[in-house]
């Protein structure tokens, strides 16, 4: 089922921090789009949730230093 | 071996951006201690040359969308 998340993120401050949360995020096998915002701290991914899940999709954006809201 | 390399690298606009950067190498295997300055435009890499190699850790700066020149 194609679902779609949007997730408090703190510690994104510029352009390039927006970036490299999409694009780690983008690595996950089953996202199909991801969108993230410096000026309203949240990032919003659509995904395959038969592929994969949002604790895997929160543990990639902190893998990265961006704190995910609980 | 134990190198140390030093990288420019462009796209990092805050201290998210090093930080992400500096994480998402350190996930390399035989990476020992990673700096990067936006400041500079530069990332300082000491690893294991047993263990990983340049084209590794470029691959991993890259995949977050900066630029690492040749």
């Amino acid at each position: 089922m194609i679902e779609r998340v949007t997730l408090p993120v703190a510690g994104m401050t510029c352009g390039g921090c927006e970036n490299a949360v999409r694009r780690v995020v983008m690595k996950l096998d089953g996202v199909e789009e991801v969108s993230a915002s410096h000026a309203d701290g949240s990032v919003t991914v659509r995904f395959d949730s038969a592929r994969t899940d949002l604790p895997a999709i929160r543990r990639q954006i902190e893998s990265l230093g961006y704190r995910v809201s609980p």
